[in-house]
């Protein structure tokens, strides 16, 4: 496994691999490998033999009152991870590789970002935009592999190549959950054992709004109002929003016809929980 | 010659060309050829055997108040002047191929667009920017050749090029001028003889502020002072702004020290024109 730091030598190793005719997958990171990330590594293997995983805790996509300092870091952990994982390269720089003092440039939509977390952390997906498309003309991939547990990400990834006209495929894989059902993220690091009990009522919410639809419930208000009561019987969690909304352009639905993505943010004491899952009709 | 019309063609194209180790040098143009985009493609060819001269007038960089639709064609002329400078590929896409009805993402900058040019016309560079980052991913080039004339679009390009890691280089190419002196612009075909003959005064104040550098003026103001009365003594020029600013940020400069750049645009009648040059104290 190479450790690349330089974005110059990293274009060159893409460019090497590229003229053999090979090609290249990339799983983006923010370290702290969960199963989550090595579930999107394994994907990445099964169509490509050259595998770049980046690890870059990007400062644009944190507001200055988010957690960029504290987010967990465990680097040594994470490469001995990759290596299991049979990654070609980890691509890791600094900041300042990324970020000079005059960077001015940022990939922005003027319609996802406006929904869900988006409206919470409004500066948030221009530097996920930003970001990615940094890494994509860095790492030059073929594909490029994300999580449908950031599921408004990954919507707006797959709008921004389509509109930017990258030459890379996106392949959006399931959420990898804990054995009870909680959603992989680095940040369930933060919950303390009460906190981590309580976190299960954002899955939970949404495997009983997945049975409703089923039972022939179509209507969201009363959906949303059932998961906001189950979340609300736990102590010390704020809901930022629970929608059901169109899967493609992230607006709510006004009933459900044949399927709707259901996504959820949930406090859980200061830790910020998201979630979502396809509620489908039963045909 | 070939006439490529679809991005997933001409990213195919590209593929080819690289994947033969060979090198692609890109022209994007706005059509209606003078001898100022002949000279781009010149040097082109210089750097690299693969010209790729794109040809679409772009929507984005046009305000509704602006000329997108009487913006002067005539492909038929234009393909014959390619042929003629060896261009490999033109590409041509339609508005439809590029710009589709779920459009959302544009690329923008903070700093550089918020002098000159980008005062008059708010959203021009963002169109510019947007535009610009799609030909890069559909030609995939490793030069792009863009012309001095369009100062400021340069160093926008330069600085985007930095920030979004793009692996091309940009070369900028001396404005081309007519034998009197005015700059090559596809514009200058909407003057009447007069008009082309009031036309002059940019080029005729851009000199006449470097021979008042040369000998040993250094203060702005009284070089733009004169640079505006000798604009306002022609009939029908309006001054949208001259100012002499430093080259890299685009941020007017107290004194000259060394060199700086002057910059201006006049509209002469309706047609707004632009030029620059770079002053330099005599050493």
């Amino acid at each position: 496994m190479e450790i690349i730091k330089s974005y110059k030598s990293m274009q060159q190793y893409a460019d090497r691999i590229r003229s053999k005719q090979e090609t290249i997958a990339l799983v983006p990171t923010m370290g702290f490998f969960h199963k989550g990330h090595l579930s999107l590594m394994k994907k990445a293997k099964e169509v490509s033999n050259c595998l770049v995983v980046s690890l870059f805790v990007n400062p644009t996509q944190f507001a200055p009152d988010e957690d960029f300092d504290s987010y967990p870091r465990d680097t040594e952990r994470d490469l001995a991870l990759a290596e299991k994982e049979s990654v070609n390269v980890m691509f890791m720089p600094e900041r300042e590789e990324l970020y000079s003092s005059e960077f001015q440039t940022y990939v922005n939509l003027e319609k996802l970002p406006n929904h869900l977390c988006g409206l919470s952390r409004p500066t948030f997906f221009r530097g996920v935009a930003t970001v990615v498309s940094k890494l994509f003309n860095i790492i030059k991939p073929h594909y490029a592999i994300f999580g449908q547990k950031d599921f408004q990400q990954l919507a707006i990834i797959r709008q921004m190549v389509k509109d930017l006209n990258f030459d890379i495929e996106i392949i959006g894989v399931p959420t990898f959950r804990e054995s009870d059902g909680l959603a992989m993220s680095s940040r369930n690091k933060y919950l303390d054992s009460n906190q981590r009990k309580t976190a299960l009522c954002l899955f939970q919410s949404l495997e009983k709004a997945f049975a409703l639809v089923q039972a022939g419930e179509t209507d969201p208000a009363r959906i949303i109002a059932k998961a906001t009561s189950l979340i609300e019987s736990h102590a010390k969690t704020s809901i930022d929003y629970i929608k059901i909304c169109d899967p493609m352009t992230i607006e709510d639905v006004v009933t459900i016809k044949k399927s709707a993505l259901m996504a959820l943010a949930v406090n859980v004491g200061k830790t910020r929980l998201i979630d979502n899952r396809i509620l489908e009709i039963k045909t």
